[in-house]
């Protein structure tokens, strides 16, 4: 099972364009449906050669033939129980519930486990028409600037469709550190640094054991990991070695 | 304030695109930008024909026009405080910790507020080098598909700023509900269809009592809300109105 769609029932969710028109487009949402495991694209009254050029658009192949067309919005959603569309519009006031993505994203995953889900995403230039919508349950909307709100298609597509997949338990998950550094590795690696300092003039002999207690704290913040602290020894041990030979007399 | 942008210190964000080849991903990224609200595009060594051609795509101008030009990854990043590069490898070893989409956006956001951040994304056809990611405190991945991992740059773009913008209370907000119709507007509905379907022969005398109820449980499934309730009670008045006339004599 793919990563991307692991516990999510990623082929019950039909992705439905409505009247699409760029082959780039077509191309763009397919690529994106690939890259987060879902299976299913639908075509409303496509424009033929945009859909035509589109199919031979690299990295989506396996999407883009199993890709349905449909003559209606009626049609592509009728085996769905659950229908949402897509838009950019916030604040006009619109006949249907309005969801943002946080929410409707986490409705949609779940409900996913049991039904099919039609997610309507209209034209490049005139989004769902009022029609379209009518077919649909509730809306969806991306939170973009209301400045200007509205989205390319294929980065829509790939934008909802990370929120269907995304994985909340991700977010909390602490990602695994590599192994600290022991505290022996740290306290060589602040020894041969003294001595360096040291050979090089740095320490002054009456501030010594002030300087000694901050470079030992300093090296304690660099938080190092095993395999970083055994590099440092190394750098540090030639540095010391060099330093050594050419120690002038005091 | 823009809605994306809310509470987020977006300007903080430089998005860096190192050796961008393509003018449309360079436009589909500057337009992902501005949807999201993040005003600063730099770009390391561009394709300078790639770069002259995205100047002149539409809808992501002020991003575009203000977008600066770097040499080298060093000088790009210079002013920030956290470098963040974005891969679609999951499973390589990688000599960086590496965090999920999901965790590494709450960071980033949260960064925001106190320092400037940049987030790396690497050339379409190679993605970011071994000596670009040098200059990364961490890689963030987006979680797509083993797989088809590799994503389109202006979709990857517009995911990760998604993430960054997102906001987790709005997955939590109940969507506000119109105001549900009064009982006794449900009631009149109830009244309305018992009536009707009576007319039309519908209810048979000998189970009368129980269908009623039936009914009355039916329409209060419906859960109308107050506006809908008034057009369900004129379209049930009229039908009413014209079974009445046409009711035959028993």
């Amino acid at each position: 099972m793919p990563e991307a769609a692991k516990s999510l029932n990623a082929s019950a969710l039909k992705v439905v364009l409505v009247s699409p028109r760029n082959p780039l487009n077509i191309g763009a949402a397919a690529r994106a449906m690939s890259n987060f495991g879902f299976p299913e694209l639908r075509l409303v009254n496509p424009y033929e050669v945009a859909f035509r050029e589109a199919r031979s658009a690299v990295k989506a192949q396996a999407v883009l033939e199993q890709a349905r067309e449909f003559a209606t919005v009626t049609e592509a959603v009728a085996d769905c129980s659950l229908v949402v569309g897509t838009t950019a519009i916030g604040h006009r006031i619109l006949e249907h519930p309005l969801r943002r993505l946080e929410l409707g994203g986490k409705i949609i995953a779940r409900k996913l486990a049991s039904a099919p889900v039609a997610l309507l995403f209209g034209s490049e230039k005139f989004g769902l028409s009022n029609d379209d919508m009518s077919y649909c349950h509730w809306l969806m909307r991306i939170p973009s600037r209301e400045e200007h709100a509205s989205m390319n298609l294929g980065q829509a597509v790939a934008v909802c469709l990370y929120e269907i997949i995304r994985n909340p338990s991700a977010a909390k998950a602490v990602p695994e550190e590599k192994r600290p550094a022991a505290a022996a590795h740290i306290e060589r690696i602040t020894e041969f640094l003294d001595t360096i300092l040291d050979h090089s003039g740095y320490v002054h002999p009456r501030v010594e054991g002030s300087t000694h207690a901050k470079i030992r704290r300093l090296v304690r913040r660099l938080r190092l990991n095993s395999h970083d602290s055994e590099v440092w020894l190394g750098m540090l041990r030639q540095i010391r070695w060099k330093l050594a030979k050419h120690k002038p007399e005091k």
